[in-house]
């Protein structure tokens, strides 16, 4: 049971950026974003895939990666539409 | 060596969203934040307290704790300050 809960939790924490990528690829918009925020997360997730290759746990490992990739490019866009 | 390395990821995960909520207090515009970013993030981390009540892990609940705190207030500003 702690297993499926876990496993839900960390879907839907990984998952939530992928609504915000979306909608500033399609307004183009990041004027209320905080770049430190997309820093702190990037650098967070970073350390998760560390410790989860430490541990040797692939979910933890996989669900990170997703991550980075959605809060890199992210911070990408945030980049090229940022005034 | 492995627990430090989680206590330093999930400090930054769980700190990121502070200086998103920062910004949206002072300069009040929440145009670019998605909706639907903040409530998946909202489940997913009220899920991670349910998970740390289950296996006794304090440092998974007081994190996560945290970050409902952030993040519903996050929402309830997105609420008062969306258009």
């Amino acid at each position: 049971m702690e297993i499926l809960i876990g496993i839900a939790a960390g879907t839907l924490t990984s998952l939530s950026m992928l609504p915000q990528l979306i909608k500033v690829i399609k307004e183009k918009d990041v004027q209320a974003l905080s770049p430190v925020m997309i820093l702190v997360l990037l650098a967070g997730v970073s350390l998760w895939i560390v410790y989860g290759i430490m541990k040797s746990e692939w979910p933890i490992i996989i669900s990170n990666a997703f991550s980075v990739l959605v809060n890199a490019t992210l911070l990408i866009y945030y980049c090229i539409f940022k005034e």
